[in-house]
């Protein structure tokens, strides 16, 4: 019996696929990082961040995975005993209030139901609170859920109290509207493998005025995170940077620089709008409350092997989509439209859904899903 | 006037030259690293990794450079109050010190003067006034001043005290001896961009069972380099993984496994005495009281500037060495013959030198290093 050829197909929320453009760069002659020709990449790589951060802000860069900077944001900023929000949503929430309790806070930790967004009035009630609050901990994409909050409104709120605003934008960051300074975010923290179209290996973070004069009198022991060590060296790093990961940032963060900010969440916007449609079409149900445009989130539909279908997508067809975690395993599929994706890597995995929910038992007519989708890309002009 | 092609040769003590096969790894499609199929890629690296850290127990990779390893082994060895010894013999001696010291470590720290080496007659010295030290931490290569410090020794003076020995071999893996298990070393800590020869991004790290009953006892805060996570999680990561440096990591350690451990630390012996028998004859003078094979440290002969020589160098003749660090700026070169680098690559090295030193008025009859370089080369018959 023929076999076809087998392509493989990255669409969970990160890492992300990578363009050959940039894996290339990632291949060139490592060179040494004490020297003026290697900082002056590094520089050219942090001055894109401040404009993809919208802030005027440093962007520091560190070598390690999205929660060393999490826990960069968390060493630098929480003393002992201070009492601090954080909210858990999701398992990235979760990690916010497992990191305070890590540095001793006392901490608040507001509990949202998995798959609903927090409430800006529920934080704004906490802070009235507790005006002693100095930090609050949020999630833009929350990624296990797929819910997207709304940092502009929860900004809002924290800007005239004493706290500082801390965001994980791990996932979210270029695939949701983000304004930095505009917004009076105080920290934002991300990854290079979602949005930015890299291989893993880069953390950012980023620090208002407001949350710097925090880190100056913070007495949390650090050391490889002590964001003062980065402030005094940048643009320079205080340990080996991730060379050829640095290459491969310029290379990307150009690109996406050129591209332009509101064409970014533009472009991930309707990915999101088609991949609901064809969602909808389907006769499935979204997970999230407030979905985002970083993924879908979809109920797996009764009867159906939540598990075995992701499994089975992966390995017989190459279409790699994400489960569930924690307590939603086996509960939900993830599809992510995010970072390095054109229009037609959405009718592949609706396509891919489609003929595995039929194989799998589900009652469907085959193309209606892509049908929906197509409709969307047409109606934007994409 | 014509002008030659400029090649470039890194030759510091990391990150070292990355082969091609190595790089050209790193340009492979990203996948998630939530799957089997990644799974399987990272136990094959951390396979090899355990028969070149020459172990038996589970070294761990994490997404961080050599310093994240070694604030990963202070913080879960050392909790606060507890009293531990290190050694500051140079600038990275000096870092185990910030970090024991950043973690409330009761520290006796151990001077030794910059350029020379550790006496295991010191340590067992200080074991002996102070059997309730909990840790020793020290360096096998002391990257900054070219010295070596008998581990071996130190190890026997150590094993049968109540503490556990940690000794960051960052640059000195795989150019050094170095057995884990044998020589009862409880802690080893290294980086890939020095003898591994790959682009920086990866630090692993490997502790006996002595050690690892410290980490479960240990109170100090830490989340991200918690060893705990990563001992539940291993072969797994439990935070995202540098996925393309771990492609990459698997060329490399399966290409060093099949060299074999004592060929690669004789292929690095051969090398340093080569490159130590060049300079010499060029009526240099070797800084490190205990040289090693990692690099060779060079006192900058009176009146020649040593910053100059270093810039013009890298910058003119496309020759990156490496300078003096902190208070040795000026003071000394620092060639390193280490991970891939061919005998030729030290014929260049030592060309280069006789040739610059005699531009900036040191008097040299030219050829002199390179012949005696080459006798070496001819007598070992490689």
């Amino acid at each position: 019996m023929a076999k076809l050829v087998k392509k493989n197909y990255l669409m969970a929320p990160g890492p992300t696929p990578v363009p050959i453009d940039v894996l290339l760069e990632g291949a060139k002659d490592t060179i040494h990082h004490r020297t003026p020709q290697y900082l002056d990449i590094q520089n050219k790589a942090l001055d894109n961040l401040k404009y993809l951060f919208q802030t005027e802000s440093n962007v520091y860069s560190l070598s390690s995975s999205g929660t060393g900077a999490m826990e960069a944001a968390v060493a630098n900023l929480v003393s002992p005993g201070d009492k601090v929000i954080a909210v858990n949503g999701g398992k990235f929430g979760e990690r916010w209030c497992e990191l305070c309790n890590t540095y001793g806070a006392n901490l608040i930790q507001i509990d949202v139901e998995w798959g609903k967004y927090l409430r800006p009035e529920e934080i704004k009630k906490v802070l009235e609170e507790n005006p002693d609050v100095k930090a609050v901990f949020t999630t833009l994409s929350e990624t296990s859920t797929g819910v997207v909050n709304p940092i502009k409104e929860i900004a809002e709120v924290v800007k005239d109290t004493d706290a500082v605003l801390v965001v994980d934008a791990i996932s979210g960051m270029l695939a949701e509207p983000l304004k930095m300074d505009e917004w009076n975010v105080d920290v934002v923290v991300t990854g290079v493998q979602k949005g930015f179209m890299m291989p893993p290996g880069v953390a950012m973070i980023a620090l208002s005025d407001k949350a710097m004069r925090l880190v100056d009198g913070c007495t949390s022991p650090r050391y490889y995170f002590d964001l003062r060590a980065y402030k005094k060296s940048y643009p320079d790093s205080p340990y080996t940077p991730p060379v050829n990961l640095i290459y491969q940032l310029v290379e990307s963060t150009e690109s996406l620089k050129n591209e332009g900010i509101e064409n970014i969440w533009e472009r991930h916007r309707i990915l999101a709008d088609a991949t609901r449609a064809a969602v909808i079409a389907m006769n499935l149900e979204i997970f999230a409350e407030r979905p985002g445009n970083v993924l879908t989130s979809i109920k797996v539909p009764e009867n159906i092997d939540g598990k075995g279908i992701v499994k089975f997508l992966r390995d017989d067809w190459g279409v790699t989509f994400a489960g569930g975690q924690s307590k939603l395993k086996g509960k939900i599929i993830r599809i992510a439209h995010l970072g390095y994706m054109s229009k037609f890597d959405i009718i592949i995995a609706i396509s891919a859904l489609e003929m595995a929910l039929k194989k799998f038992g589900y009652a469907i007519e085959l193309g209606t899903g892509v049908k929906a989708a197509e409709e969307v890309f047409m109606k934007e002009g994409v």
